[in-house]
């Protein structure tokens, strides 16, 4: 637990599911924090100083030091405050949780999105990337073997995956791209149920009728700038 | 060590920069192991059944347990050899590294070959790359403060780094792109001799003729193709 000696600052965009992996670990663990909401029209000097890289929320501060990229800050939290581990204790099963998490955000999340938006591009791009996203999301689900992929517990991969069961949803509806779906992916699917559920999920993922307004508005311009 | 009960297994090719990053670690931590050349055009059932999401080398097996993705090994090799360690212990330090490793990826490597490979593409994509992956390696230039990445040893990120330093410079000879370059980099540029002559490292990089001819056949097919 954070003392009052430390200082725990999460720079970040209410929004973001990068931000939101970020969030549930903390409240998991039950550490306190400061929420600096971010203006990423018109970014912070803070975050420009603190993430000079990439520019991009979530960016971590502890005790004055900046930690950028969502799943370096969850082994960062994970190795700094043990109560209720996010990742198993063996190396192995760390190993298995690392390459999982990566799989999430290489090969499903980001073609995902650069299939969506893709509107600009020629169909074979479109698909080329859809196809890389629904077989990475074939091996996930085959992965799936309780009721979480932490067990009966959720841990690092269901925090990584909260992007695919809330923010994939959401861009479904408004892109029309079916990819994830109760019939393709039917353990993955009541998984994504479960973790939303989950009281500490349910708290902490965005309310969904603003969210899809803003990327709904996004997609639109996107596309008729392309026609 | 690896005890005589262990097994120890290194499935890849000479002349991936990802497979050399598994062996430079394994080698400074004194690990025996047998390393099991894959036929990247017959991909073996070993391969495809140890990695069926990817399909790539390196894999790492131990004790019958595959581990696919260099980093991921590299994390696992840490956590199971503690000799030697190639990750600093305070979870400050191993966030900064793991930082950095997932720059040299995702911001300088996978864009310099996107730049080189993009004979196909139009010069935008070219140009947006090239840019993408020298100002990426500007702040890797900063980011070195020691002889090494590590402080006088070489540790994580110095190792992720063996693809700057020796198969960038190899392919940008074929292509002509000449992104890393001593006069635009020097503190890098010291740095990838300095490696390079490391004993171990000089040991684990591959015969430069060979990989410089195999890599250009592989490149003015390309170009011709495009044509």
């Amino acid at each position: 637990m954070a003392t009052n000696q430390e200082e725990v600052t999460l720079i970040g965009v209410v929004g973001s599911p990068f931000v939101c992996r970020v969030q549930i670990a903390l409240k998991l663990k039950g550490i306190e924090y400061k929420f600096v909401e971010e203006d990423l029209a018109n970014k912070s000097d803070l975050l420009l100083k603190s993430n000079p890289v990439h520019k991009k929320v979530p960016v971590f501060v502890h005790n004055d030091k900046p930690i950028s990229e969502s799943l370096v800050i969850l082994e960062y939290i994970e190795e700094t405050w043990n109560q209720n581990p996010i990742l198993p204790s063996s190396p192995y099963q760390k190993a298995v949780a690392r390459f999982w998490s990566k799989v999430i955000d290489d090969k499903i999340v980001a073609p995902f999105f650069r299939a969506v938006y893709a509107v600009n591009d020629d169909e074979k791009v479109r698909e080329k990337n859809i196809e890389e996203s629904s077989q990475a999301l074939e091996f996930l689900e085959s992965e799936l073997k309780d009721k979480f992929f932490g067990g009966e517990e959720i841990g690092f991969v269901d925090i990584a995956a909260v992007v695919i069961a809330f923010w994939v949803p959401l861009v479904q509806d408004i892109s029309g791209l079916q990819l994830f779906t109760a019939q393709k992916f039917p353990k993955l699917y009541n998984w994504s149920k479960e973790f939303l559920n989950h009281p500490i999920v349910k708290e902490l993922v965005p309310p969904r009728e603003p969210l899809f307004v803003y990327f709904k508005a996004k997609y639109d311009s996107l596309v008729s700038s392309s026609k």
